[in-house]
């Protein structure tokens, strides 16, 4: 792969205005879609998972509510009740329809919600090219926009992954042919000296609020794997028993383990005495050298005790990131799973795959940096309220844009989701 | 309206093959489809109800299980894994795909559920034209596939409306004209005497067997209201409290409206301080001419309570519908929503409207008539096993088609069901 | 046995006064609960449990609020709280503490609940002596509530039989020896001819409201086992794999066997290879010469098809009991637990043990009979409320008072109730 | 109040043998229930909560299991179910009695837990007197005994308070007399400047594994008030709409406000305009003066928020409660409701009341110290598995006793816990 500065890489590119970077952002989706069918947009399978079509509708009503609304001179909203059908969480901005009901809508139609994208977009782009698109607060808002956009590519990503998969006949979303075997990279330990470091964001492009202030934190000496965990060793907890005893687990952990009756990772299923798993390209045989995905933290967390290990800080997992320049596999491949690390590059001991492939869960609780505070308006609901029991990942998966992950970025889901491409590194 | 004899109707006309009953009883779901969306047909909005999708498959399901798979030379199953995905709940048939899970699916595509209903329509009447479709166990089949697919043209009627009312848009299933306003019928009591009856099916035609065996049952003499209970009848229980105080409700029915939050029919909802109904032509004012529609059982029992009557059984209800011959509101008209009474007809004192407009409650749990025996084989699954925490009722509605229902016809949902169309009458 | 008209017994005797009745009657629940210890009277093992406590105070509250309150001069209550305490379901009494929360009560303590029985017996019988105890309304009520106070008495083992089987120390309620080894009895077939006859209450003794209006009703010709289903048989049904198969099955009474897991009637556990059964007496080997017990209706409905049979009507059983004079195994025996049928009365073809040892499932669901009314007041609020999705169930038990059971006696349940003592006999 | 060492207290005072501290530990309890109805010990109210019968039982058990089953020569159980009935959730010694369960046993006895307590005792207090009781490893687990008796006592007596709190008599637990008016302190801030601090237990007494590894946090300078939030200020939260208007919340501290119908804390009702609180005490009108108490994690943020501040983190908390050496009120002054501030001793700015009255929520998500291990065996089930989902809480409250609490000390519950006596401090 080649060596591109991920860890600094922004949304918006230098080269382009923020009216290209909207145009190019906002294309994405529609590529990702474009092998969906009219019924696969209507369905919510579970209450975290929301259909296609909000997706589609929810980030163009975000450009119309925070942008167009604010600052379009005369704007009339596409539709009256829009702002209420595809608000998500927003309390200050109103009421909204129930999150978990959003399956029972199939009106406005795919090709409504197409025409509503296409409406804000075209005044979107007037707008930008009306005031040079370079307003400060103007150009900030729409660059907060594109960034919940890729986050929206992303969970649809997830979503529709969850749905299709509910489905006995398994469809495939993309067609892929399998990987030419590979000679496996063999796991190795990189060192990492006690340290007094700064994290959080540095620079002068976009970032969440959550990854401020910038701030001091102490690290003893670690050592951290040079590559995620794989489904070949992840195998071996399985085979030993990880799923039947309580040993290794959290008390909450081993609960869940129960009450769903979990004995793999989430889209795995033993067919004719072999494992096999629901991709976005359909069901597989599971890749033994592939990173272990859709894990939740309880699993990364009993795997890494079971391995005698433990899983880093999400400080750990940044001072490592720090130098590296390795491109990963990013959702623009439209591979759309995580690959297998390849042994040409794992010559060195420096970490590989921090980026792309799968999210990796850290044994860091989601909280604010010290000083954090929430910004105002209904902008400030973004990331501050989901501050508990929610647990820190980092480095984006292979559903995540490549330029909508840096150094700093920090992902977080409760304990017990696996619905995202998540697996886990080992510390010690 | 004309008087014919719906009482003896029934699904095959006397003057068509049974290769002609099956293609017009199979298009008339077509006629009721057209305007629908594509996404329309996915969606379940609780348990009860099943996407249109699903019933469009289902029915097709029925004659490739029960007619092609047995009568068929060397018949190729469409689609090897549609045996189990679009079972409803026959055992013997083999495993369901989970009835609370079937608005989870996308795919079969609309499309490709369309080109499955041609296919076997084909291969349907290729069979009865090589036997002359009258081989005697063939066109019995047949003809009880086709009171099935009677039963869910219902079924997506009242299913699709409970889908669109969970849509704050309110979309319009069908417009339909304002009714011209009606002189009013004045409701009046029809008299019988006691009497020892036969009741059941009697004939030559079709019936389930939960309308056998014919047998006799003593009525004491009773009066019957020549009407189904009014929205302008309704609005009075409503207005007395009838909602707020478990005087004259059963027990579940109390805690049923507690937990509900029961305070109006299903689809009632009171906007600038006016009762309007959600309708399959959309939200419209509450019409007090109208027959009440969408109660429960317990609404109907609670109703007649407070009006100092109660519910007729459903041989009471039989023995008054015996001798009539007047056509009601059937879903041929495409009106799909109860008709106010008119009182041209209602000179006399015989009850009206005893067929179609609203199914009504009757006071009778479903079990089986003396000596009844559940059928062999799969069939026997239809009607028997759900003899338990049901009540009968009565006469069709606004959504049955004409041809299906007849005098002995039996519909039995559970006590707090009201997605039916579902009415009253009162008797003393 | 003695044979004795238990099909017209009454709770008060001819040869006793009204104050007689009921010091007799309510030192009854003392000789039950002699062996219970305090923390025993504090549980509520399921919301359709009471603790003892419970029971102990509300049937005293029963007396308080309908009697004393309306007839005593100048009564004062025992605590002003208790109204609300004690109150079961009667909401024109007033509001009621909720009954699943009746087993978080600690207070009043067992010792105040028996100085509140207490004090309501000293001014019961004052106010019986008072007025000779024999003012027809006043008696009237008070019959009603030694009925109820009857009711409660069996309600109360069946409750405490509950509470203690969740104790894995399987606790005995009271020490009983084995039985001596019976010749068995033989089941054979009593026929009866068709018949029109009256049923309900006829005589001048106490009934509730739900035995009446008398009326008729229409017999076709039938046979009834002249025994209860017994264990053997039972187990006949459960090795052929009754509990692991849907085709007997009705569709709620399957989805029943497996949410709940049912795989042997409620009590029943294999231990070392065995049947045993927890019984009043602490758990013991199943005697397959008793009479089957703790079974729902859709055990009982599901055997009877098994078994190629069905249950009686609540009329077929009355008729067939209607001439029988042979006492059974009732609460005063002490055995609390259903007897062997023994062969020396067998000799017959008349049915045994009618009355007593297990309540029988008939197939009737509870509804009122034609004619049927509510009583005006709180007191319509014992029966007629409950005449929803429940089944009639006849006979009386071995923890029914025998001065409680009559021919006309309907007892009611929902059909996946367990926790009575209730069996079933097969008709054909 | 009396200086003294709280912050460097321990279960074993300098001047005692082990089983002098084993003999006054395992007698408070005793103080405890003496008020105690048999009745009392029986109820579980909530799955959190157990019956007092079970803590009396289970801090025996503690004992048996992992003292005298593995040093008492020949020991006989006292009863072969108890390993487990009275298990709580060590899985490695084996099974357990379901939890939510505990309130469905009512044998043993509490006579019979009385004397098997008394059983254990004899033979513990004989081993300590065979041994010397100071056999290192002996005397190690003695002393997690009792620091694990000691947490059972406080959480016995906030078990008891909500099971007396659901019953509508309020039973009075424990007399007490109203406070007189004191002179209410005014609350003001202190100053802390930044420093890197070594934090977790030092010193050779008794700690948990979960106050190790003492290790090193850097700290940014901050404030930390010098009292409690009082009902006073928290009232102000309640009449500004703080449950009404989700801006200062947490999502899912809104969710559950909503959900629970929250409007004030745990045990507050409104009652004739006046806001009033059930307490060990009985029902007493709030005293504004007093620490607000029996608020969840998400009503102390809320409020933090709302005052526009914060709540300090462990660190901040423990760095800050360092130096004192003021006595609290804690379980031993059998007042068990937490006290207003003296003005007498407000005079100074050093924080008051960080010890005893009530727990303080922190910030701190509760995981383990840099360089936590689990300790091997059963034992490392005691804090280790509950890392997840949970926040630290600081000091000790009016329930905790004196000599069980220390500056390292770390409880933890979840976000919505509110049984517990605790409230909050702020930081900015």
């Amino acid at each position: 792969m080649a060596k591109t500065d991920v860890a600094v890489s922004a949304t918006r590119r230098r080269t382009e205005s923020t009216a290209e970077c909207y145009a190019r952002v906002r294309r994405f989706i529609d590529v990702l879609c474009e092998t969906l069918e009219t019924e696969d947009y209507v369905i919510q399978s579970m209450p975290d998972v929301s259909p296609t079509r909000w997706h589609l509708a929810h980030v163009t009503w975000f450009f119309e509510t925070f942008v167009l609304r604010e600052f379009g001179k005369n704007y009339e909203p596409f539709h009256s009740d829009f702002v209420y059908l595809f608000n998500s969480y927003y309390n200050r901005v109103g009421d909204q329809f129930p999150r978990p009901r959003r399956g029972l809508l199939s009106r406005p139609t795919v090709a409504e919600v197409r025409a509503y994208r296409e409406h804000v977009d075209q005044r979107m782009l007037e707008l930008l090219a009306a005031n040079g698109g370079e307003g400060a607060k103007l150009a900030s808002l729409v660059l907060v926009g594109l960034n919940h956009e890729r986050q929206h590519q992303e969970l649809m990503l997830t979503d529709i992954k969850h749905v299709l998969s509910c489905n006995p006949l398994f469809p495939v979303f993309r067609q892929r042919q399998d990987d030419a075997p590979l000679a496996q990279a063999r796991r190795s330990w990189a060192s990492f000296a006690e340290a007094l470091r700064e994290f959080g964001f540095a620079g002068d492009g976009f970032c969440y609020d959550n990854e401020l202030p910038r701030h001091r934190e102490f690290l003893e000496g670690y050592e951290l794997a040079t590559q995620p965990v794989t489904n070949a060793e992840y195998l071996g907890f399985i085979e030993d028993g990880g799923y039947e005893r309580p040993d290794h687990w959290l008390s909450d952990g081993w609960a869940t383990v129960q009450a769903q009756g979990w004995n793999a990772p989430l889209y795995w299923l033993k067919r004719d005495g072999q494992w096999r798993q629901f991709t976005l390209s359909g069901l597989r045989v599971v890749d033994p050298a592939e990173p272990v995905c859709h894990v939740s933290y309880f699993e990364a967390d009993a795997y890494a005790r079971w391995a005698g290990c433990r899983l880093p800080t999400e400080f750990e997992w940044e001072h490592a990131a720090r130098e590296l320049r390795v491109e990963g596999n990013f959702a623009e491949a439209l591979r759309l799973h995580p690959a297998p690390a390849s042994s040409d590059e794992a010559a060195g001991s420096s970490p590989m795959q921090m980026f792309g492939d799968v999210w990796e869960w850290t044994a860091s609780p989601y909280v604010g940096y010290p000083g954090y505070q929430r910004p105002p308006g209904a902008i400030g609901e973004y990331n501050g309220k989901f501050m508990c029991n929610q647990f820190v990942l980092r480095g984006g998966s292979c559903a995540s844009a490549r330029d909508h992950i840096r150094l700093s970025y920090r992902n977080f889901f409760p304990p017990d989701a696996r619905w995202q491409f998540s697996g886990l590194r080992l510390a010690r």
